[in-house]
């Protein structure tokens, strides 16, 4: 029940996805007064889901305090309950993220090792692929630990996510050099350095290297990641708002749209939001994967994409098989040093 | 000396300002013979200038404290001397920030009643119009003190360069409510409320709200704004690329790229990052400002228009009498309380 379009976006979603994934089958927990008219014209999901009627729901600005206290008949926390029972593989939402993540800690626990769970998102570079980054805004205050355990869960996402082998990390700093920055930023690259990830430490990247894809995982804390991510979704927008109205200021330019759309819009489509829509709340005992509020049917098909993808990838062992490693690897070069 | 294309672009820019601005005449610091057959072509400089010939520089990647040590004959140092000592009321500088901002705090002093000069710069924003923004990276860490002295400046710097009469400010913090972010932001937001900024404080603003132009003044710490604005400048110059891309796809959008060019680029005038250069290291006993190193000779025109504005508008004066009323009113606020 989440999100500006909700639940149609995320009902045709499911069905766009379900069109060429037919043995997954979803649960659909919500208004069976909203949600029954819906999947009328919703082919592909035919037999392949099962409505959990609540008349309760979160809403977009309830703090998550609340969220957690008077919500327990939601529909978010019903699902997110689903996930705890093993009756689903993963909760999708694109309903108020504060409260997701509240509710998600409390319920599912965060993974042993992990003390502070994250959200991680992949976005468009120059390149034509994906960069992943996090912390998105759950952690305000991170010391170098923290950062390191970012580090360790934002391969993982890479690799289970993107398929990307061996991620190239980066911490994101105001210089390249290595007295850049304060202390936990300059901490985490010397932990780095010292552990298992050693070969896969990029060094710094800038706020305009994200753009360039140097690196493949983007740490950071939560606070900078949010008024960053924040920060190049506003540029983005007004960028393209002041081309359209560009493109509407003369008649010529209206025909010179015409003629130039279809290349445009191949061209745009690399970075089309929509397409990298499914981030993640990493570090917990169950998978869970929150949508951009405003998506639609398309971008909510992606988060379902990105959600599946990491249930098979089994992405919560492989984080805490990866974090048991790399924080021995810190340990031994302690010892050795 | 400084910059991508200096000593070119600064003296040709230097020559289509003092077009319009007869009554303003130039110290040239750097290398007389790179210098001078650049003059050649400049007619309106003529007896407009006087070269103060050096052959050292500072390197864009050297450090500022070897800079500040070793590079005592630098065409730098020497302009800042000049300001000093009152030789010139404004140094205008495209090279190397991190060793301007050292010689200047040594050379210059910070102003009284100021604790750590920053450096503001103004972007634009969906209105059309220009958005101040500082702390660009001087400061890494910034307490509410620091916060509020950076706000103080900035509002100066939007009356002085922009004639912003009431600035609106605006903190820089991951949500609008009032417990969101850590303690500094929350503390220099109660702060401009106590303060005589109280009218003209607007409250927490989020990443996206930087391009919407909510706020006349944005004020944060020099990591999360160095990070910000450079993740805005990728941004830019990402979407520019791929649109531009788009446009070479076909022999069909070339053609629409021609007929809708005189279009798109008036409209994309409004957001041509060279109409907005020229940043100002604020809160040092002397006026210094700073152009991008990339600028052409109009970006450095327009980083002069804004020094000279600054210097007309006796922006030191403002800051130094506004810092302390707004000290003051602090006070008085926690007298009564």
């Amino acid at each position: 029940m989440g999100g500006d379009k909700a639940p149609q976006m995320i009902i045709e979603g499911a069905n766009r996805f379900a069109a060429n994934s037919p043995e997954i089958s979803f649960l659909l927990f919500g208004n069976e007064k909203k949600i029954k008219p819906i999947l009328g014209h919703c082919r592909n999901l035919t037999d392949k889901y099962k409505i959990i009627h609540t008349e309760d729901f979160i809403a977009s600005d309830e703090k998550p305090s609340i969220a957690l206290r008077r919500g327990t008949n939601s529909s978010m926390r019903l699902a997110i309950d689903a996930v705890k029972e093993g009756q689903a593989d993963v909760i999708i939402s694109a309903g108020n993220t504060g409260a997701l993540m509240a509710i998600a800690k409390v319920i599912l626990r965060p993974l042993a090792s992990i003390d502070r769970p994250a959200i991680v998102t992949s976005i468009p570079n120059r390149k034509g692929q994906t960069t992943v980054f996090l912390d998105m805004g759950a952690n305000i205050d991170c010391d170098a630990n923290i950062l390191f355990q970012f580090a360790v869960m934002g391969c993982a996402f890479a690799r289970a996510a993107m398929g990307i082998e061996n991620p190239k990390i980066g911490v994101l700093n105001v210089g390249s050099e290595d007295l850049k920055g304060h202390d936990d930023v300059r901490n985490v690259a010397t932990m780095l350095k010292n552990s298992i990830y050693a070969s896969q430490y990029h060094g710094y990247v800038e706020g305009d290297d994200i753009a360039k894809g140097e690196v493949d995982v983007i740490v950071t804390d939560g606070f900078t990641g949010n008024i960053t991510l924040k920060a190049i979704e506003g540029t983005a927008k007004m960028i393209s708002g002041i081309i359209k109205e560009g493109f509407m200021g003369s008649i010529w330019s209206k025909i010179g749209y015409l003629l130039a759309s279809f290349s445009l819009k191949k061209s745009i489509k690399s970075v089309d939001p929509r397409f990298y829509n499914g981030a993640m709340l990493v570090g917990l005992n169950g998978v869970v994967v929150k949508s951009h509020g405003s998506a639609d049917a398309i971008g909510f098909e992606n988060a379902i994409k990105v959600a599946v993808s990491l249930v098979k990838q089994k992405i919560n062992e492989k984080i805490s098989k990866d974090i048991e490693l790399a924080q021995e690897s810190i340990k031994s070069a302690q010892i050795n040093e």
